[in-house]
């Protein structure tokens, strides 16, 4: 799958992921109408309207990227109808041949995480049967519990040829309230990168790089750079540009020399584009244009970042 | 919610939460039988499965025990239907006056930790409406990301009364791969704990115990000591009891001298006590009511280990 996940950032030549985390706010009102005349203003009205607003943005958006990382706690909020909305999204993004990375962030004790692991990625025996669950193609992993948390996540991924993300330096202001507090004269996320190395070292693609990469926030270039250095194998999941402030500038040493090694998430910059002022002409009619649109702009913005530095553009 | 769940556990004389946490392979073959010829082996099937399992086990002990905590990975194992299982079981444990521990170890950025503390303990704005989601009781978070992570869980807690536990001094062998780094002098665990002070301080039930909790294993008995005395108002949410290895003595420390101040969990040691020699002449048609002797035998276990050390029981 980070073959599969290359290839696509080569083929688009935008090592973009679009971030699915619809809020109700970000739905234009005659999505929201058309949901909540069908199923009144409930859970099950919610989670229609989330559904038609995500349907909407992959139809115009399949072709310029390569991923989709839906964050799961959008649905959860809305419960069980939510986390409806969220199978069929994951569902009709692999219809459209998307890399789905589920933005999960679980980690638990061994048979705790294997148990995510085997609902997020791979198959559960029943009875003779094995079936599976959510079966996104990528999962982020919390490594707060050490090894036994991350490993079972491994284990499944191995048998599935699926990938991880395991938080290293998040993209938040307090990360570094436990991330940067200095063990042996090292930040902690630097112990964490360490291990995110050693848990994908053996297991790595045609492409060089590894199945197991990592999280590092574009709101932190300086650990950026020194974590592309510790996890050279490491496929870099950037959150952080975009709303969170982060500009392209700020992403050019999460690439390496290739111009791969890293894909850069947006979320609400993307979906909810036509409330920007520079999307306006679009119009809540025409919201999935706008993603679009910006989608194209962050592309080139990128490009601009990486040729600044003579990087390899894709 | 934290002065409901001691009322319950004075009232039951039970420190005591049930893992429920169902595996197929702790399900007896009847009940297997019965949900595979209604639903097929299927996904279905086995989210049926563990329903009719966790109902037998909760109407056989809802009266001995003041809560219990359903693990919601072994539901999502099974994907949606899984889900679908673990909202059944939240609701019926409910319907029992169950206090209900949803152990999520969720944890994400402001914004998105606020969905799943609204998802899982409070109420999302539907347009005019407000609806309650998954609606536990009480939520287990992981620190990782700071407090960033855990503000909004605290913002809802406060809104809705509900209460969280902090994943501290995880009970799994690799827990100490970067909790137990030292940093200034004191391994990470501590921070950890002097910041779940922190974030409860001023959010105190009339029992004198706070709504903001912490998880710490009954595998590092020393390391709860400590723990203990850094967070004198936390209530303690304690794994690793039983199957893990952790015995009634290891657990002394993480209860104050008021016999308060700590919740055991035992999972698999009571829902799967009759695959236990000690239980087998419960038979498997009689599951349940070895998971009920299972309650009582732990229950004895800790009045000895408090005695012993002159800390009143409940």
């Amino acid at each position: 799958m980070i073959d599969k996940l290359i290839s696509k950032i080569k083929k688009t030549q935008a090592p973009i992921v679009v971030g699915l985390d619809p809020m109700l706010k970000f739905i234009p009102e005659p999505i929201l109408k058309r949901a909540f005349a069908e199923y009144g203003e409930t859970l099950q009205g919610a989670a229609e309207a989330v559904w038609l607003f995500n349907k909407e943005i992959v139809d115009a958006i399949y072709d310029v990227v390569p991923a989709v990382k839906p964050q799961i706690a959008m649905y959860e909020q809305f419960g069980l109808e939510g986390v409806k909305a969220f199978c069929k999204t994951v569902e009709y993004c692999k219809s459209k041949d998307l890399v789905v990375i589920g933005d999960i962030k679980r980690g638990d004790i061994g048979s705790t995480s294997e148990a995510y692991a085997v609902g997020h990625l791979g198959h559960v025996q029943v009875g003779s049967q094995t079936c599976a669950g959510f079966d996104e193609d990528f999962a982020t992993v919390n490594p707060y519990m050490g090894t036994d948390a991350v490993a079972p996540f491994v284990k499944v991924c191995r048998e599935e040829k699926k990938g991880l993300f395991i938080l290293t330096k998040t993209s938040n202001p307090s990360s570094g309230e436990f991330q940067d507090r200095p063990i042996d004269g090292r930040p902690l996320y630097e112990w964490v990168g360490e291990k995110v190395t050693e848990w994908g070292s053996d297991f790595v693609g045609e492409s060089g790089y590894s199945y197991v990469g990592a999280v590092v926030g574009a709101t932190y270039p300086e650990q950026g750079k020194i974590l592309r250095a510790i996890m050279p194998k490491a496929y870099i999941l950037v959150p952080g540009y975009g709303a969170q402030g982060a500009k392209g500038a700020d992403l050019k040493h999460f690439f390496n020399e290739d111009g791969l090694g890293a894909i850069v998430n947006s979320s609400r910059g993307i979906i909810a584009a036509w409330q920007q002022e520079k999307y306006k002409a679009f119009g809540p009619e025409h919201f999935a244009d706008a993603s679009r649109q910006a989608v194209l702009d962050m592309q080139a913005d990128l490009h601009q970042a990486l040729e600044s530095v003579g990087k390899t553009t894709y």
